[in-house]
């Protein structure tokens, strides 16, 4: 006997938000609906709170057109603080890392997010990553410092050395993370402990 | 020195989402970091998409009157359709378990959402689990057989006996899922192809 009706199961809406909810990294069918399950069950707790919280990100989420972060405003909150060091730059893949990064709250600089890192295979260029915006930045007179605080995989390696490279004519000191992120790791796996150890003992490139 | 503070990091309404879909079953702090971050880069994939079909859930789910299952009509769609059996009930523990049983579709008949187990350490009553409500619907002529599709823990078959003792004026037969459900298992666990055994094989009480 083939399966019911999904539809039929549960209304077309709420299977509609289990289908979409099961797409979600980390999630699958089963978790989702246990999620939406619970949501429904708790509809003052969880559902309209998340559909207030939903609505509001659907509406004013944006990537910072300075570094790349996503925040509620053109400029992030980070590009905006003033208490926050000019001078000094980190490159990270994605803005999980900068999340992590800024978890570990050793880094008092602002940040450039790549969006990703090179990839021959995958037809990731330069432009795609924004590195000439990048190489623009560093190059303006206020920043003395890049700190390169990608992954230690192949592609972040071949990333690190392009960057440093591109940035060679900037007149800024390119420093990476020290060993300490776990080869082949991605650092939005790691603890805050092993970041802020890994950037206070970070190395000239 | 102490971690930043978090909704400096993202925006207060993005770090708010997080913080709700970390309280999500399944979920935790880190899946749900990435789940928003997965959504607004997606923004007309997933993000949009998502945000609608939660407030339509928000706006229109609610329990239905008659079995308990969760649909956005006051009566559910298993209910109102003709073609279900209304000689046969299904008892279940939660809407969770009416979804697998529904998954596996080999049952054609109507439920009763129990929205529990008994449990004295817990004081769940039987009113709290609507089961003066089953023994209604059980006695009113229409049904004929009650099926007690609980989970294989102590709680659960201690509920089974409960109902089968409450329902033992009723005239209808009582039955009760075949083994075949694991002991100490959960319905919800289960594959389809085992709640279709367990049920083909369902025994009298
Ligand atoms: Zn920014
Ligand atoms: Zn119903």
């Amino acid at each position: 006997m083939s399966g019911n009706d999904p539809e039929i199961q549960a209304g077309r809406e709420i299977s509609r938000l289990i289908e979409l909810m099961a797409k979600l990294p980390g999630l699958g069918p089963r978790s989702a609906r246990r999620a939406v399950l619970q949501m429904v069950k708790k509809r003052e707790l969880m559902l309209l709170p998340l559909s207030r919280a939903l609505a509001e990100v659907a509406e004013r989420a944006r990537v910072c057109v300075d570094c790349g972060n996503i925040d509620t405003t053109d400029i992030c909150a980070i590009c905006r603080d003033p208490r926050r060091d000019v001078a000094t730059l980190c490159v990270v893949e994605d803005v999980a890392d900068l999340w992590a990064m800024e978890r570990a709250a050793v880094f008092r600089g602002r940040y450039h997010v790549l969006g990703g890192v090179l990839s021959a295979l995958d037809g990731v260029t330069p432009e795609a990553l924004r590195i000439p915006r990048l190489v623009d930045r560093a190059s303006g007179g206020e920043v003395s410092e890049v700190v390169l605080a990608l992954g230690a995989t192949i592609d972040g390696q071949t990333t690190a050395h392009y960057i440093a490279d591109a940035l060679s004519g900037a007149g800024v000191a390119v420093t990476s993370l020290a060993q300490g992120v776990p080869v082949g790791g991605e650092l939005d796996y790691l603890d805050d402990g092993t970041i802020s150890a890994a950037l206070m003992a970070r190395k000239a490139l």
